[in-house]
């Protein structure tokens, strides 16, 4: 295991996470817009750590892609999306679940007169490297590669994934004032990721921002449960040559009037014998609060509304359902918090516009959550909040260890990197027996809303 | 839901906790055996719950009958004993975990020299209503009933379950000075249960004995997932008359030189067309430090030995050994902890013998844990060891959540009484990014023991 320092002055990261943030913060009153002027980037030590790690959502694939998005669509035919199970994508070894998706959600002509709007995130100028200075650590694929086949889809992501990254982190450490840890490791297999974790800093208790990229080839074993799915996927001499990569995070704050936030963003691709490529976008942003703020909440909700809207009508109403769908904690009959958005197998219409919008989600990471943290980290708060928080952080551990199927098939899929898996799980947590709310309290009020999920906007 | 108050004096208990603890604190320095004779019992307020439950350990019977005790027989032949998922057991609609195991694990010419010492674990004189006033409720099934089939199995088992939760719960009263709430459910298919919890006591974080009593007829899903594995059991009318019950608990001390305690013993009874009676039982008692402590160590293991020693030289052993492939937390490459004994599918030499050694182990529960808790009651501790503990329950929460059959089985299953199947959760843990003691430390050295078990005794 190899240690090197790597270090990053982050002006770029910094500014673009300012620039995401100014418009949005005018929104929510109370925020010290000063404070974002103050900045506290310096170089971080990155370890080398061998292990393998894959983000630990969203491969809810199997379930959720039979959930609202598919049902709503208009019209769209099964094309043969191929959907991987996240972290099963990380070994040789690893079960995938793949199946067929309809990814054909919208109608294309709605979409395409979206396409303008869309067009506005563009990509940073300067060259590859030059973009490189403001993340965390150097990408895991060498910088050489991504300058080589600059415009292909995988490089455009892997970027998308670290500036995400690095954006986030600097919003975080800018409003913290601590420093992210920040490990990378390696996959035997091809490809690796990059931990960046503040732990017990002043406001976060636990911050984990992640990115992986992997690669390699599937399974016989991989294939043949994807052939059972229904999609008969032809490799070169029984290999099918996949990429995987995306960006994931979860951060629990130590206010109980701060908001618990997670997103993950990714994008797969896998080729068939004859060269097609399969590919795909998955993703979603979601609020766990310890109280109910409806203000927060449509800000929250709001702000993912808007970047979707640019995209297309049904996303927001249709990945908002699905996000409550997921999140939802079966044997306490709560979702895990009051939601977001969450969409996979997106395909559609182009491989451009499906990227867009997930540019556009990834963007507004910082935008949905920043504002609420600055407008609530000076707020007091009781012993009794702060018990509040630790029984719904033990329901997070309960959804994260129970249900999630990232976390499920990484703890299953021999060399994991289990730190990176369980880097979601909060610092401390709690479990009283038979805890129930008195009815009429704020505590009640916020389990009301987990077992009856709302429409914020 | 009714709540009634149910008043018991508890002598009897406490006079039994106190008989089995005795000689065993005269081996073990430093307890005060004062303390013990001081008595804190008084009525407990008792709720009738809805729902249902199923211990929440030992339904491992799927991958753990093929373990060390079946491959240790000599010989025995397969007798077709039917284990079943515990937590399965609880509603018509559950899966069960059906499938033949060798349960003839012992030559009976070598079981055969052991009755007359086996025989020295007599039931308590009285009849059935004097002896359940020492109980912490009333015992599930109708006193009435009780006394009617006096003689049956289930009901000298339903005494011994209540009789331990008794003395186990009444020494651990004592010992903190705290109160157990009781819990009375029952649930809509047959049976009920007794829960009985402790919560943020003097000594105790948290501490939960629980009883359960459940019967019902086994769904032909059932039956049909008994005959994918081998075993055809033949119904009237496509029913499976079926009987389970069990003791289970799950303490978690405030100190971290106290170890926390699992133990859980069981009986299943299910019934074929012909009235042939298929019975079995399961259990065990295992230690999980958060300091390796060699005296106490060989005290627990010893004290169980001995229990296992008085019916057959090869339970303690063998069940040593499976108790240690059971709590295991794969992806960490740990034990929960230093082990015990843990063993299923047990239906040999006789049915009065197996029930012998249960009654053993169930009468072994005070005498391996109390002794340990009087003795490092008044030890000091740091804010590190503090730490250290909830790093441990951090782990514990991980084998429970994500391998713990019975919980998996309790969680998937609609009308389970979660309460009583998360209970075994600590009050608080922790989760550090990275945490990996330094060398030579007392914590690395309880990280070596975890990954390497160690013989005790």
């Amino acid at each position: 295991m190899a240690t090197i320092v790597f270090c990053s002055v982050n002006k770029t990261a910094q500014t673009s996470a300012r620039r995401c943030l100014m418009p949005h913060m005018k929104k929510l009153s109370g925020a010290g817009e000063s404070r974002l002027l103050s900045t506290c980037i310096h170089g971080n030590s990155v370890a080398f750590l061998p292990g393998t790690r894959w983000f630990s959502r969203g491969s809810s694939v199997r379930f959720m892609s039979r959930g609202t998005a598919g049902r709503s669509a208009s019209g769209g035919t099964r094309r043969g999306a191929l959907a991987l199970g996240a972290a099963a994508a990380v070994t040789a070894a690893a079960a995938v679940a793949g199946f067929l998706a309809n990814a054909n959600h919208f109608q294309r002509a709605e979409m395409a007169t979206k396409v303008s709007h869309a067009a506005e995130e563009s990509e940073p100028d300067g060259d590859i490297l030059k973009r490189c200075r403001g993340f965390m650590s150097l990408p895991v694929t060498d910088v050489g590669v991504l300058e080589e086949r600059k415009e292909e889809m995988r490089t455009r992501m892997e970027m998308l994934i670290m500036e995400t990254q690095a954006d986030f982190c600097n919003a975080l450490q800018e409003v913290d004032g601590g420093t992210f840890k920040v490990d990378r490791w390696q996959r035997k297999e091809g490809g690796g990721g990059i931990s960046c974790v503040m732990q017990d800093g002043k406001l976060f208790e636990k911050a984990g921002v992640n990115v992986s990229v992997v690669f390699g080839n599937l399974t016989e074993e991989a294939a043949r449960q994807m052939k059972s799915r229904g999609k008969v996927l032809k490799g070169k001499d029984g290999k099918l040559p996949f990429c995987a990569m995306g960006v994931s995070s979860v951060i629990h704050p130590k206010n109980p009037h701060i908001p618990t936030v997670h997103f993950n963003y990714r994008y797969f691709e896998i080729e068939e014998e004859d060269g097609t490529k399969q590919w795909w976008f998955g993703g979603g942003t979601d609020l766990t609060p310890v109280y109910v703020n409806k203000e927060d909440a449509f800000h929250f909700h709001n702000t993912l509304k808007e970047a979707c809207d640019k995209h297309h009508p049904q996303y927001y109403p249709d990945f908002k359902k699905w996000c409550d769908r997921y999140f939802y904690v079966r044997h306490r009959g709560e979702t895990r918090g009051i939601g977001g958005i969450f969409f996979d197998d997106l395909d559609s219409p182009s491989q451009e516009e499906a990227f867009n919008f997930v540019k556009s989600c990834s963007r507004t990471v910082v935008p949905c959550y920043l504002p609420i943290v600055h407008k609530r980290l000076n707020e007091s708060f009781t012993d009794e909040e702060k018990d509040w928080q630790q029984v719904r952080r033990g329901r997070y551990v309960e959804f994260n260890l129970v249900y999630d199927r990232g976390v499920k098939f990484g703890l299953a899929t021999p060399g994991s990197r289990i730190e990176s898996i369980l880097m979601s799980l909060p610092l401390t947590a709690r479990w009283e027996y038979m805890h129930e709310p008195a009815n009429g309290t704020l505590e009640a009020e916020m389990l009301e809303v987990l077992r009856n999920p709302k429409e914020w906007v």
